[in-house]
């Protein structure tokens, strides 16, 4: 038996819905016992002659003098040597106790099925991971929209899946609301066409509506997905549903009525003899460290399984960028362990929940249509005529916002401008949109 | 004309043999004109409302004040915001120049044809980028045997590549030596079978033999490259022939026969109607920055054909990881700024050297057969019976080294063995190896 077929054994009885979920890629990959495990067999020694790196006769790091004068604060090792495949231990511990903090109850946090995340390269590469190991050709991937763009690219493009758009907000006599009804009905439509795999994206706090879903809706939402497969309609063959939860900008939901615990805790309840849940976070926006790319994908199942999939997510990034920025996870270990964590973020949560509030009484004293927005750094305003056009127009008058030409839209990012300055820049908005001058 | 078309047209012009050399991926993809296009436009813009970071007031960044304490002598901008796609420009023409530095004369310099490199999260992200570009499922893929264990994952698993070993080194009448004619006959022989694409992976110094090709051995290889075309069966449609050059241990050279200067220069010379040379390089090795993930991935061509390919490594990058390292990038920008950049390398190698001057000694004087080497980390010893029962005997003895169950062998790495303990860690080889004690 093949080194990937032995770990997919395991897979097929753990979580057979996941070894399903898994692409053609998806079972070939494995991590070889190759120079990482041996490596790590010889840490030990006396004599370490298996890795290809640099340590000075005490076994410290060797860089050059003027970059560790630079960043002289921190242990040299932990800038400028390998850290493991996966990432640091420690810090995978950390971030998952991160996530478990936010269980309602202890008892929750023990009987939430969690593995142990594995660190990727930032968000972006959490998702196009998991893209690799549950998209094929023929699987049904469900993105919203409007969406970001790299979405297309990520899932699109370089996975290769079969791409269905479903709306992530609709017009409704209370204005535009959050999509369940909709999307749900699309699945079952790909479900009773014998779609065999379904990867679906959520993605809240939503790029580039800046909306989150309210406590009612997330109950909502998972409900209506756990009845996917209950009625008088129930297939004899079912699908596979993996869903990717995209939280990027998890910890930024600016209303008391919004979610506020990750989708994650009421996803992983779903059965999984259908379901396979995988979750993409991290640091950059969380952390507010968008150069130091790290990021998480983490999986709702059980250990045996988790070891399975956390192996072959590690081999999918050794086989893509090898290690990860060693300073990067350095940092935000010790952010992790520090007492003072929660108030440093909420001291820069404070500044951007600012912008957030004066935007929105802002937009609401002008004629500017707008989607509903409670979270992450982004509004989106209604323009008639071209996006792109009007963008243009703009950015003559200093305003640089991002064109939605799918959804006749423009999205506005508050996260960079200063408070004071945004109601002169909704003058300008109102103006350019509705006053066309 | 969609935008991938419109892309693929120029390159069609400005270097055909490269746009045949893409894969089905490399041709789809394109970088879309979205959100980093647009927030570069809005750069200067009074209110920059464009991209999804956090700035304060002064458009500052906004780090947790522990990660900021921990690197203060680095700007926080260049720590904890993000950089552009594909790296930041200043870095990409000074790692350029880096490049050039190495040219024979300045006409050598003006007239070697070589893109803006790409940044990469490392040098297996450059191999894996330049992977996903120009294989294919039918593409012929020539990989040096023994290699480095990951070229499998990344040319094999990830890429799908019809694989090809070639012996890197053959037993001839003055022991191993570079092999080349094997490889020639290996390559006229694929295309005599009417091969359409080959991807030939060289990687010197090479990983795990510890040899670089003499500059004798240099011109031969490159005279038989580009005579792969020539003689009486000179095939009709002549196949594509993408050359990636691995360079990972550059500068590591530790003999003046050694060919220093890199092999791209000649390579780089090589009939574009027939090939196309990618190379792979970065800060991983040659600046001792092993935790700060930088690489490039450049280009061999045109400034127009360079164009493209640039574009479609950087929507390559942006799809799979997004953004890279800031940090990273401006500690080796600082370094290769640096007027005594060449000293603080210098005084590593000095290390480095002396470890294997001092391992060539006493291998010398024990009966091991060893393969030629004379750069990089690493020295390979034969063994009889299975390498990974002797690195076990090995590792209780307090030696840890890698096996190379493929050669037969096991790869020591020096370089982070102290010069003074590498005579009792060869006594100790000896006497398991030779003398099974």
């Amino acid at each position: 038996m093949s080194p990937a077929e032995q770990i997919n054994l395991i897979l097929q009885t753990a979580h057979p819905a996941a070894y399903r979920a898994l692409s053609s890629f998806g079972r070939q990959i494995y991590l070889p016992k190759g120079v990482p495990l041996q490596a790590a067999q010889a840490a030990n020694a006396r004599w370490n002659a298996t890795i290809g790196q640099c340590t000075d006769d005490q076994g410290e790091a060797m860089p050059l003098a003027m970059m560790a004068e630079r960043i002289s604060d921190v242990d040299p090792k932990e800038a400028f040597l390998y850290t493991p495949q996966g990432g640091r231990k420690d810090l995978r511990a950390a971030w998952r106790e991160h996530i478990l903090s936010e269980a309602d109850s202890k008892e929750e946090a023990q009987e939430t099925l969690l593995s142990l995340p594995v660190t990727c390269a930032g968000l972006t590469h959490g998702l196009s991971v998991a893209a690799e190991l549950f998209i094929d050709k023929d699987t049904e991937v469900f993105l919203p929209t409007p969406r970001w763009g790299n979405y297309d690219l990520i899932f699109g493009i370089r996975a290769q899946g079969k791409i269905h758009s479903y709306n992530f907000m609709l017009p409704s006599s209370q204005g535009m609301q959050l999509n369940i009804v909709d999307l749900i009905a699309q699945i079952k439509g790909a479900i009773a066409e014998g779609a065999k795999k379904i990867f679906l994206v959520l993605n809240f706090p939503n790029n580039p509506t800046g909306y989150n879903p309210t406590l009612k809706e997330a109950d909502e939402l998972v409900a209506a997905l756990s009845g996917l497969f209950e009625g008088p309609e129930e297939p004899t063959e079912k699908p596979m549903i993996t869903i990717l939860l995209d939280e990027a900008y998890h910890g930024m939901e600016w209303e008391d009525d919004c979610c506020r615990q990750s989708l994650f805790f009421r996803l992983s309840k779903l059965d999984r003899e259908h379901f396979l849940i995988c979750k993409v976070d991290g640091a950059t926006k969380e952390m507010f460290f968008f150069g130091g790319r790290i990021g998480f994908l983490s999986f709702a199942t059980s250990s045996a399984a988790s070891e399975v999939l956390e192996e072959k997510a590690i081999a999918c990034i050794r086989s893509s960028i090898s290690a990860l920025s060693s300073i990067g996870q350095a940092l935000l270990y010790e952010a992790l362990c520090a007492e003072d964590l929660l108030e440093q973020q909420e001291k820069n949560r404070t500044v951007v929940r600012e912008r957030y509030q004066v935007l929105k009484r802002e937009l609401s004293q002008t004629k500017l249509s707008y989607w509903p927005f409670n979270s992450a750094f982004f509004a989106v305003v209604n323009v008639a005529g071209d996006p792109e056009e009007v963008r243009h127009r703009l950015l003559e008058r200093g305003v640089g916002v991002v064109s939605i030409p799918s959804a006749g839209a423009l999205r506005i990012s508050y996260s960079t401008v200063p408070a004071d300055m945004l109601p002169e820049m909704v003058q300008i908005l109102e103006d350019t949109i509705i006053n066309g001058s």
